[in-house]
C-alpha cells in the first residue's frame, strides 16, 4: 500500500482485497490526506487477529508519531509487530526488496520531506508450454528444470531446445508513485521507462500560481514528467476539490502525452 | 461533538451542520473508534481558515497525544489555537460550562480510563407573548425587562402581571451520553430525569458473555440503566458488527424500557 489518509481502511474494505495480504506500506510523508488513516488500519489489523509483522516505510518524523501512537492507544499490544523503516527522501535508493519485487525511493519536492516510490518487478520465470511437456511426455519433476532454462533429452537421446518448451517470461512491470511534488524538470530521469507513472494533478492551468505556492504541479507538468520519462501510461490524481469535473485536468495532459488517465476512489489500473 | 472517531470529519460534511460552530470536543476514551478521527478534523478546520480556538476535553493521556500530532504533523501551525482539557475519568464532576449549558462527566466502566457526559442545559427565559405586546402596545425596549420577569404598567396606571405577558420558558433539556461501558447498577444515579440517554448497546443477550469480557453492555442492560434512571428515551448505539439487523437489540430492550430507539449514521435524534 502506497499511502495511508483518513477513512483508508473503509475504502479498503470495500474492494475484495485480502487485509492479511497487505505486509508494506510505504508513506510518501506526513500530511494528513497521506498517513492519517494509518493508525486506524494497524488498529483494525489486531482486532482481525492478525499475527504477521506489518512493515512501515516512511519519512523518520513517522518513528515517534508510531510510536506514541501505539504506546498511547495500544500499551503496544495489537497482537502482532509493527516494524519501522525509516526512508530518506533526500535519496534515490533501494528501500525494499523481495524475490519479486524492488521497491525505491524518489526524492520529490514539497513542502516538507517527501518522496515517492518506485516499484518493480523482478524478471519472472518463462511459461511452460502445456502441449510441448505433453507431447514429450516430461515428468512434472523436470518442471522446475526446465523453467529454469534446462533443455530435455529424449529417452532417444534427442535434444529439446528449452525455448522450444517454454514461451518468454512476462515482461517485468515498473509502476511509480509521484505525489506530492511541484513540478521537477528531472523527475523523468529517475522514472525512465516505466509502464505506469501516477503523478499528482492537483491543479490545471488556471492555478499554475498555486502550484508554486503550495509545491504542487499542474496536471501538464505531469504530463511534461511523464513524455520525458516515456512512460506507458500516465495516471493523474490528488485533485483540488475547487474542480468539480476533471476533465479539464485530462485534456490539458492529452494535449501532451497522449496515453492519460485519471484516479478515482477504489478505481482499478492494470499497470 | 461527542467522541470523533475515524472519518468522522467526512459525516460531518455530509450533514448540514456548521463547522464554525463546533468549539468542544468531549473525547470519552481513547479507544481508537472514539479518536482516531480527531486529529484530520483539526488538519480540516485549519485549512478552512478556522480561527477560533478549538477546546478538546478528554483523559489525560489525549495530553500528548494531541501534542505529538500537532507537533510532528504540523509543526503548531494551523492557524488557530487547540486547548486542552483534561477530565478525571474518575469523578462525576462539572468539565464545562457557559451561559447555556453545563457538562458534566460520568465515571464509566471499561477497559481504559473513560467517561461519559451529561449535558444540561440552563432554564431559559420565558417566552414573550406576541399578543398581549401588540395588545398593550408595549415598546420594543421594555421586553428584556418582562423576559427578565418584569410586570407593565399602563400609561392609566394599570398593573399588568408578568404571567399575563409571557409564557413559561421551555424545560431545560438534559442529554447523557455514556459510552463505553459495562453494565454500571449505579450508574441510574448520576443521570436521573434526564431526557435522553444514549447508552452503549454492543451486544444482545446472546452474547452476555462477551459483554463481561470486554467491559460492554447488552441492550437490556442500557434499558435498565434507562428504567433506574426514569428517563425520558434511550438511544442504544455501538453495536457489535455481528448483528446485521439491530432489531433484536430494540426487542430486548423495549422488554425492559419502553421508549426505545437505534442510532444509525447521521440519524438526528429530538433531545
Amino acid at each position: 500500500m502506497v499511502d495511508c489518509g483518513e477513512g483508508a481502511q473503509i475504502q479498503l474494505r470495500r474492494t475484495n482485497l485480502s487485509f492479511a495480504k497487505l505486509g508494506h506500506i510505504f508513506i510518501t510523508h506526513l500530511h494528513g490526506d497521506h498517513c492519517f488513516g494509518l493508525i486506524g488500519l494497524i488498529s483494525t489489523f489486531g482486532l482481525m487477529g492478525r499475527t504477521a509483522t506489518l512493515h512501515i516505510h516512511a519519512p523518520e518524523d513517522m518513528r515517534l508519531m508510531l510510536k506514541t501512537q501505539l504506546d498511547l492507544f495500544f500499551n503496544y499490544d495489537i497482537g502482532y509487530q509493527v516494524e519501522f523503516h525509516a526512508v530518506d527522501t533526500t535519496r534515490h535508493e533501494v528501500v525494499y526488496e523481495d524475490r519479486s519485487l524492488q521497491v525505491e525511493s524518489i526524492p520529490l519536492n514539497h513542502r516538507m520531506p517527501c518522496c515517492g516510490y518506485l516499484f518493480r518487478e523482478k524478471p519472472g520465470l518463462p511459461h511452460i508450454r502445456r502441449d510441448m511437456i505433453d507431447f514429450y511426455q516430461i515428468p512434472i519433476s523436470q518442471i522446475n528444470n526446465i523453467k529454469a532454462g534446462a533443455d530435455w533429452v529424449t529417452p532417444d537421446g534427442e535434444v529439446i531446445k528449452n525455448e522450444r518448451l517454454t514461451t518468454p517470461a512476462d515482461p517485468p512491470r515498473t509502476y511509480a508513485y509521484c505525489s506530492d511534488t511541484c513540478y521537477m524538470p528531472t523527475l523523468h530521469k529517475q522514472i525512465m521507462g516505466v509502464n505506469t507513472l501516477y503523478h499528482e494533478a492537483t491543479y490545471a492551468n488556471d492555478k499554475k500560481d498555486n502550484a508554486r505556492k503550495y509545491y504542487h504541479s499542474t496536471a501538464e507538468e505531469a504530463a511534461m514528467v511523464a513524455r520525458d520519462a516515456h512512460v506507458g501510461q500516465l495516471i493523474l490524481g490528488h485533485y483540488s476539490a475547487r474542480y468539480e469535473d476533471e476533465t479539464i485536468l485530462l485534456r490539458e495532459a492529452e494535449a501532451i502525452f497522449p496515453n492519460v488517465k485519471l484516479s478515482d476512489e477504489r478505481l482499478v489500473f492494470d499497470v
